[in-house]
Formats: C-alpha cells, structure tokens, sequence
C-alpha cells in the first residue's frame, strides 16, 4: 500500500496449504486486501484508539498446520461403505478436510479458528460426483442413523454448516457443480447444486444471458446455498431474490427423491418448490437446481447516486421509488447517515468541491444520506426506470451525485470481505446482520436495533437497505468493533438478535438461520406457526440426521430458545 | 334480442327466490345474456344441428322451489352451540340454506342442479361475523369430530365446496365480508376472507388504488377463495397471480390459529404463507387476508391487438414478448385457430374490410390467430412495454387489428358466464379446462389435448392462453358440447384430465383443484411430493375434519386415483 503516513504492518505474507489461515480466510488464498490509509484513520479515530494499537497483531494469525485430537467416530464398514459409493479417494478422514468444512464466515467461526478452537467437526468428509450418489449416501445414511451435513460455498454466517453431531460432510465444491441441462427456449439451466456463482455466470454469459443473482459472497458461495438459506443478491430489486428465480428442484431426503416440476406456475395444492425451500439441509440434500435465466444487456444499465438531507426522507424517497411501477431499479442501495459519512470518506468525496454544494444546500454529515442505484433490462425499460427514479429522487431534495460512487462501489462489491481477516489480525472486528421491514416501522427497527449496537462503546454502526419492495424493505447493519474473544462477540450478536426480534422485524431477510440464529426462530414465527416447519421435519426426516444440532432451531430444548415478543 | 331470422326462446322469465335456477344460475339473477345472432348460427353451423333442435327445452329449467328429503344428521346440541357462536339467526338446517351452498358452477354441478340430484349437501349452514367466531366453530368441530366446509364465492370448477361428508359449512357472503385494516404507508389492506372482488376494488379504487385481480369470476368469488385455491386473474402479467398479492395469512385450524406476517420478504424457513396457500380448506379455514395493492392508473392503460400468421408464430411472438425484459403487460391473451374463427365472427371483423387484408397478407381462417393485449403501470412504463411488444409483433408478421377487439372482450369478460345458462337450457354445455406448460412443449400439450376434445364429433375447442411468462404459460380450453347427461359430462371431462396429464403440462394453472381433479393430484405431482402434502394434512388435521372427501385427493383410495405418467 502507499500511506502518507504511519501503516501498520498488514499480513500480506503467504497463506500455507494446510494452515488454519487458508481455511478462514476469506476467498483466493493469493489475494489480499488492506484498507485505504484514508479509511484507517476512519476507523481509528472512531475507535477513540492510536496507532500503537496496530503495532502489534492482536489475534494469531493461523499460520500453523491444522492439526488436533479429535478421532473419527464413524466405524470403519461405513467408511468403506461411502468409497463404495463415491469412490476411494473421494473419502477423506485427515484432519485438514474435516476442519475445512466444520465453519462458516461468521466472526464467531474465524474468532474460534484463529484461537485454535475446534468443534462440531464432521467424522468424514465426501466429496459427491452425481445426484445418485448423494441419493445413495443419504439412504444409507438413513439406514445407519448417520448425521448428513453440506458444505457448499462455505460463505455461511449462520453457522449452517457445522457438524453438530459429527457424522458426514458433503463437500460439494469438488465435483458437484457440472451443468445438467440447458433449455434456451424457456430460459432455464439446470445445475448441479455445488455450482459456484462464478461458474454459472461464465456459463450463462458466454450464451448472452445472465442469472442475475450477486449477492457479496458471489464468487464463495454456490446455488445449493443460495436456495436452501433463501438468498438474495445484490441486484434483487429487479432480477429477484433467489425463490423468483428457482423453478424446480430435487431433494434427496431419508423419504426418498423429491423433484418439483418447472412449469411457470400452477394451481396444484401448497407450491412444493417454496415448502422445499429455506430449509436449510434439515429436511434433505439439495441435488439439481432450475434456475430462471435472463438476457444480458449490460449495455442498457444506468448508474446513478443522489444525496438527500437525512434518513426519513431517504427512507420516504425509497418507497415513492418502489411504489411508482415504472419499472423497477436493479441495484437500490441506500445508507443511512453514519454509513454515508464513512463512504464519503472513502471515495474522497468531501475533497471534491461537492462539499460545498452539501454546505449550501445545508446538507450536514451524520445526517445526509447516499442512495446508489441502476437500472437493467431492455434500453427503453431501464431509461424509464431511471428517469422516473431520478424524478422522485429530485422530488424529495436529492442531489444527484453522478454514476461516480456506483462505480466505487461496483469496484469493492466482492473484495471488501477480503478487508476483515486484514483488520481482523489487529482485532478489528468487521460482521453484518440483517433483517426484513414494512415502510411503516422502518425507521423505528433501525432506531431501535442501532441503539443496541451503539450502546457498546467506540462501535462502528452502518446501515443501508439493499432489497426493497412496494411494502417494505430489509435493513443491513455493518458493525465494526474491537473485540478479540469468540464468547464475548456471540454475545454481542445474540443482543442485536434480540433487538431486532422486539422491533418487531423479521430477523432475517436473506441470511437465513443455521444454528447461530436457531434459538429465536420459533419466538418469530409464533408457536403454531413454527410447529407446521417442525411437523415437515418429521416428515422428512423423523431421526434427525440432517443437520441437526440446531438448525432452525429445530431440536433445541426450549430453555435454549429466545422468545422476546 | 333482434335476430334477423329464428330466435329461440331463450329463458328470459323470472329466476324464482328459492329455486334451483337461483342456486346454479350465474350471478345477478335479474341479468341474462343470449348470444347474439351471429354466434348462435356459428354454433349451430359447428354443431351440424338444426334451428328445430331449439324448439323446444332439453333441460329442466329448475325453476321448482329447492326440495328434497335429507335430514339434518347433526345433533341438536351441536346446532345450539354453534347458534352460542354466532348467533341463532345466523345457523340455518331448511333445504335452501343448505342446497345453496353444496355445488359449485363446474357443468357437472349444473347438471346434477337441473335435474334435481341433490347431494353432498352439509347438515347446517352458518353464517359466521368474525374470525374469531370461526376459530371457536373450528375448536368446536374438531373436538366433535364434525366436518368443516366453506363457501366463499361459489365460483368453484372442481367441486371444491361440496360437503361431501355432511356437517357444517361455512357461508362467507353474509357477514364475513368486511375491511379489517387499510396501510397506506406500505400498500396494504387486510380483508376478511369473505369479501367479494367488486366489494374490495370498490374499497380501494375510492382511495385511488386497485388490487388488480380481475379473474373472470371476479364479481361472484371471494378473496378467500382465490388464496386457497390459488386463483389469478385476467391481468396477472402485470399485477401478479394470488400468491404474488398476499402478504399475510391468518387460519383457523385444528391445531389453532396460523398467523404470518407481512414483511415483504424473509428467510426465516420454509415460506409459511406459501406453505398454507392452495390448501383449499383442507388445512383449515382461511380467516383474515393482507393483500398488497396498485396505484389505480387508468389513464396509463394502453389497448392493442395483432392477427398473426398462424399458432406457432403466435406462440414464438408471446415468447418474445415474455422475455424482451421491457416491462410485462397487464392483458396478454393469445387465441388459437379456432377461438380466432369465433371471436371474428362474434365481434363482426369479417364484414370489415380486414377480410381483404387478410386476404392480400395470406392469412386464412382456421390458421390465424388473434392476440389481444393491454399495459398499465406509471405512463413511460406502460407506454415503453407496448412500443416494445408492437415491435416484435410486427418482427413476427402481425398485422395491427387497433384496440377495437380488446375493447370488444372487455366488454364482455365478466359476462359471459352468463350465456352458459342461456345456452344449456337447450343442451349447449359450454364448460373450461386449463393447465399450466413450458414454453418448449406448448405445441404439442395444445395438440394433444385438443385432439382429445375434438374426438367427441361436433364439439367446439376454443384454446387461448391468457397467463404467460418468461417460462411458459397455460393453455385455456372452452369447450362447447351438446349433453344433457351429467354422469356423461364427467367422463368427457375426464379424458381431457387425462389427456393433460399424459401431455406433461400442469393439471391446473389456476382452478385449483378440489374434489374433482383430485384424483389426478398424486400422479401429478409423484409419490413421495404427494406424501409431503399429505403430512402437512395430518399435522394440521389428523381427524380429517377439512373439506374431507377426496379435496386434493387426500383421503381418496389408490384405486380411486389416475397415474398415468
């Protein structure tokens, strides 16, 4: 990097194969990435700390070899009984394979994996070539009582992949992400669920389409995550969330094969893609996947950013914009004041001679707020959009800020994960929480649930909405703190559950559960209402074997559950 | 009427108060509507029958008072606690009350009315005020192990309210019928489920808005009804098929009451609310419904038709047109060969001088097809959305036909159930079919079914498809047949059912499916996706209280369902 002034010493030093590192770091192990001088100091002054602070790594930096005591529980027939079925050499027993597949990438996970801490790994890791295969391995698996997780991308922060109960981990990255079909006529692909986002899209473009589905994780996650987590992507608003794009999936699940069919829409009984769903590996693996496709034309995509005075009426922009049915916008990211004032220090906008136009028109910082945006789809349709969007922007006293910060923005959109483990080894601590808001109570979650966050000192609290629809929208929350203990960041995490639980949002819009969010799923959804997904679970899978320990909340005792309402 | 020649008598005589004809006649029972002249001769002509085949009625006319000899079975204790519920005005057991309410409007139903077969009919009526009052008639029930039936609307083609188990049904149109809530902040209202289409549009066209959900029933079904049966309607394109609509749910079930919330998206689990819809009562009763809805934009509408070539033209132009990306239009109904024969015909455009335009470009009767097409939305929107499908009409040979026959079918959209009384007083069954298909096999599930249909001699198939998207879309048949026969009328009925699912399509785009199609379900949808409606059933109502009696195929023998996949 190339700081005017003091820079600490960021690790930039290779990651070794079989470290610990390798596993929690995020993404290609040959790339890094430091944060701007202009940002350090940002964040040290907010921290109220110096630079001494980073004269020294706080938290080890996990170079060794992963390695620990922990033996294989499964019997030796099973694991014969698996190469059987996948092939010798796509069983592995070795210590690195298991603890490659025992976290996500939660700050709870990366806390416990640079400490050392290793727990709820799987006995054996197998790596699945075809749908028949995992087909078999679940039968089996059934037949045996043996605990079945996934490992798709990895990119989970719900801690939906850890292996509770041991048993086995498919890890889908290896073999499984090969195209299965591809229908030009009625635009729909067909894939293997370990498929990586990356893969799909080269695939897709290449023809002239596009899934249209980025969520930050992109080139770390995978469809099979995407669906069963009930993802969405940053483009959402008009390509949308991944249940509009999905028609047809199958499930291998203790009950046997479940295959939906791929017709657009019909009326015969409760929808069996959407009970399938968001189920997070509770109720069966996620084999082949159905994905709506769409043309691309980045030539049509429009860009454009505009700065309004303050929140409520960013917040009452947003809804006129999503209420107007001119179309409706891809990217719509809006950030609240404090997200803004670290933006604008970043993209070195306050050095433009923009701030003085901020000063005229009597914009302040910590109150104004940047909205990005674009549009996509035919020309015509994404000109309208955007025109209609900037119409309603000036309405409500926004200054248009040129294409300039989306670009910025398009710039970081998938690296800027890869600043945590950075910031992380001076323990910095950056993670995210989300959920899904009416209009009406938008501005009172966000009050409410930044109150929390903030009620710990020297905390970095940014918030934006980044899906959004005529009823509603979700709210983002990026936290920055110092924080160096695995127990004490849970705990933190497990407050903003709690108050955003109370608000009365739903305490995830894209996320998902896993285990991590598990205890306060039925406190959500209501007693009866959670039932009906318990009696599904039944169904499926009336011995737990599919990611149990937690997930949904599904076999936690109810001393283990948060129900605030 | 003014026909030039012979007019038959069509029944234009008083429908008496407690009659038969009052239970099966379409709608107002002041408003008839008989064909005009020019399409009375078509059907003649198609038919190979003469005028003298209506000289005389070939049905009975049902103008009797209801009357029959089936006790009420439910004892008197069961009667006095549900007049404790509701009231003791509001629980009725004489003939009218309870025939009222056994049938839908499906031609078998009609037929079986006419000739006074009377069965299926439930013990007690009751006319419910809130949803309260529901949840304790549903406690009450399950604890008495009584059936529970609802009758919303009364639109049903699937026999979806028939009480084939006695009991109780529940009339939705007395008193549950009322606005619960109105948020205009976040577009939404909540309904009582018994609330009419014309009731709820006049509740928000007077505060500028519209719900957009127009099925051709609309003014005689219920909100209610389309959620479980999973209804859409005319403008769908646009506004969304029921599911797209609701955003909250309230049921009373025997394990109690189900509530989802109304945050516009979320991944917390399976979708509750997509799990519940199209449970067809099966579940429980469906109490109270949010629903989100428009701007109401007349003004914005734009209006067109095109004539194409031939049927695989016009199905390559909606495709197009489905995935151009320039915004989706609100009316999108593509005629096939014949229904464009008839609807020149009845709208009178072969004695304009389009015949000879017809005639220069090559088209023929019995080829060409007929699209009729509206846009609604913000004015640049609707406006781009039918510059850009007038573009690739013409890429595909249409020739503009103006707004005259859009026009002319609006017209007549929600009255033409009417002529299906005028015309079955004579024999003239006019009944309809659809499903739901991909784009890549909707040639061959048009061919296939219509072969089916077109083996009775002399029967008129008209097929359209009026729900489209990028995938796919249905198949709409409106088959006119001479029968007087209801047993008879079943049969034909079911070898369309057969031919629909031996075609691959979707049994169902959105009738639902009832009592029935219910045994085709299973086939459908496979065994093991069957099992897990079947568990969902058993969770919610082990005592099969629900709409017992073959609703969704769910208590029905295996030797009573069709596979023939």
């Amino acid at each position: 990097m190339s700081y005017k002034n003091y820079e600490p010493n960021w690790y930039t030093g290779e990651v070794p194969p079989n470290s610990y590192r390798s596993v929690f770091k995020w993404g290609d192990p040959a790339q890094i990435k430091a944060p701007r001088e202009r940002m350090f100091r940002d964040v040290i002054r907010r921290f109220g700390i110096d630079e001494s602070h980073f004269h020294q790594y706080s938290q080890p930096l996990g170079l060794e070899e992963v390695k620990f005591d922990i033996p294989t529980q499964l019997d030796e027939k099973h694991i014969a009984a698996l190469k059987d079925i996948v092939g010798a050499d796509f069983v592995r027993t070795d210590d690195y394979a298991r603890f490659s597949v025992a976290y996500g990438k939660t700050m709870y996970d990366i806390l416990r994996a640079r400490n050392g801490i290793v727990e709820n790994i799987p006995d054996c890791v197998v790596y699945p070539d075809t749908k028949e295969q995992i087909e078999a391995i679940v039968k089996y698996a059934s037949e045996h009582a043996i605990p079945v997780y996934v490992y798709g991308g990895g990119s989970s922060v719900t801690r939906g992949v850890e292996c509770v109960r041991g048993g086995i981990s498919l890890d889908m990255r290896l073999r499984f992400n090969k195209e299965v079909r591809f229908n030009e006529v009625d635009q729909l692909i067909t894939v293997e669920a370990g498929m990586s986002g990356p893969k799909l899209e080269e695939i897709l473009q290449a023809r002239g389409y596009t899934l249209g589905h980025f969520p930050q994780s992109f080139e770390y996650s995978c469809v099979g995550g995407w669906v069963v987590t009930h993802g969405s992507g940053q483009n959402s608003t008009y390509y949308g969330c991944i249940q509009d794009i999905v028609l047809g999936q199958s499930y291998a699940t203790p009950q046997g094969t479940i295959t939906t069919d791929t017709h657009p829409r019909k009326a015969t009984g409760p929808d069996l893609d959407r009970i399938m769903m968001g189920n997070e590996g509770t109720f069966g693996v996620l084999t082949h996947v159905t994905l709506k496709f769409s043309r691309l034309m980045p030539q049509n995509t429009r860009r454009f950013s505009y700065m309004f005075k303050d929140w409520p009426t960013a917040i009452e922009f947003a809804r006129q914009a999503m209420q107007s049915e001119a179309g409706k916008p891809s990217v719509f990211r809006l950030s609240d004041a404090e997200e803004t004032s670290i933006m604008l220090n970043m993209y070195g906008i306050m050095d433009t001679p923009l701030k003085h136009l901020f000063k005229m028109k009597g914009f302040k910082v910590n109150e104004m707020c940047l909205f990005l945006g674009t549009t996509d789809g035919e020309a015509g349709f994404s000109k309208n959009a955007a025109k209609k969007l900037a119409k309603i922007a000036r309405a409500h006293g926004g200054l248009t800020m040129t294409s300039y910060p989306v670009k910025r923005w398009e710039h970081g959109r998938f690296t800027d994960p890869y600043l945590r483990d950075t910031l992380q080894d001076f323990g910095v601590v950056m993670d995210t929480m989300e959920c899904a808001v009416n209009w009406s109570n938008m501005a009172q979650v966000h009050a409410e649930v930044r109150e929390v966050v903030k009620n710990r000192p020297n905390t970095v609290c940014m918030t934006h909405m980044s899906h959004v629809y005529p009823q509603g929208g979700n709210l983002y929350w990026i936290f920055i703190i110092l924080e160096n203990d695995a127990e004490e960041f849970r705990k933190f995490h497990a407050s903003i559950l709690d108050a955003i639980q109370r608000s009365g949002a739903s305490m995830s819009h894209h996320h998902g559960i896993g285990k991590m969010f598990g205890p306060w799923l039925e406190g959500q959804l209501g007693k009866n209402e959670y039932a009906v997904i318990r009696a599904l679970k039944n169904h499926f899978d009336p011995q737990n074997i599919m990611n149990p320990g937690g997930t949904l909340g599904l076999d936690l005792a109810d001393e283990d559950k948060r129900c605030l309402k």
